[in-house]
């Protein structure tokens, strides 16, 4: 079956390319609102850039209504961010901070979400996230005909719990992949849990 | 465990992202050589982007002496592109395709994989491919300070596998993410196998 996108809508678009450019990972940000509560979101068109400097994008589409969702306006505001990877135990919790709520009102309240200081860094992170992204703005660029906006942000440093660092077959200190447990973002109303890990060298 | 990204050098910080921005999606990227031939190479710095017009984006670092990628190379001088998502049976080949070939040699002859006509884009798909989106660039910009490039790409349509396309519980097509099997990449030399499929509603 050949999908000619020239001849579809983008909401027919939007279902395609995301039911199809899987798995993706899931940013869930916090950001501060204007009156300094925390703003919580997830976005699955996310991945890092590059390492010098460490970069991460994510792609924020507007509200229904037009408008623009508070993880931008917040992030233009205020410069900085935290980018969360969620566990598989956090779905609900990540699913849910998806909804719009009335401008004030805080997810992580909502949501009984604790925070805790995150190091040197301006924002809290959520205490229960294996891995958290210290982010600030690093460029904005709007992208498409809809309003579309590209953030880059540059990572300062991450937090990992003590959990999800192992040891490698030479005990050096590893990152393991399955203790992090991160959630996997498909089309529609699916998301995927994570499964086994194979290992392949690169052959160069 | 914090790490300060301030005080690694960029491969630390390198591995430390792929590790962490995870479950990545896959982009097996065919290009046009200049002579005519396939070059055929994975990028886990993809995603989409926005469905108006239908964007992708990948992030492509250098070779290790400096050069560009043929992939970048062939898409800035030949503009389309055709991006797979490569199932879990082609593993071994995807990974494989990594592999620096010199310059003229043909990634889908040497593993041995066949392509076809995709239905009126110039270049072809991976015969086995069961999703291929044929892209034309639409922006190439430098990001950071070692000459990373973000291509972003524009999607003219998507071919699907007859196997991939399901109907839903209102008897309607739907795309069934598990019958792509996609590859998840994680950081080193890790790949991550599709999980089980859970369904959340949007709260709104």
């Amino acid at each position: 079956m050949y999908l000619d996108f020239g001849a579809m809508k983008p909401p027919e678009i939007y279902l395609t390319l995301t039911q199809t450019v899987i798995p993706r990972p899931v940013a869930w940000v916090l950001s501060e609102n204007l009156d300094g509560g925390s703003n919580l979101a997830p976005f699955s068109f996310f991945n890092a850039l590059c390492s010098n400097p460490p970069l991460i994008m994510i792609s924020v589409g507007r509200r229904q209504d037009g408008s623009l969702k508070d993880t931008q306006a917040n992030i233009e505001a205020r410069r900085e961010f935290v980018v969360h990877i969620g566990h598989w135990e956090q779905l609900d919790s990540l699913n849910e901070s998806s909804a719009t709520l009335p401008s004030g009102e805080s997810e992580t309240q909502r949501l009984g979400l604790e925070t805790v200081c995150f190091e040197q860094f301006r924002l809290p992170r959520l205490v229960d996230a294996r891995v958290a992204f210290a982010c600030s703005r690093y460029q904005i660029q709007e992208i498409g005909n809809s309003g579309n906006t590209l953030i880059l942000g540059r990572v300062h440093g991450v937090y990992l719990a003590d959990g999800v660092v192992g040891k490698d077959n030479r005990d050096r200190p590893k990152i393991c992949a399955d203790k992090i447990n991160p959630i996997g973002r498909l089309g529609a109303s699916e998301f995927v849990r994570f499964g086994e890990i194979h290992t392949r060298h690169r052959p160069d």
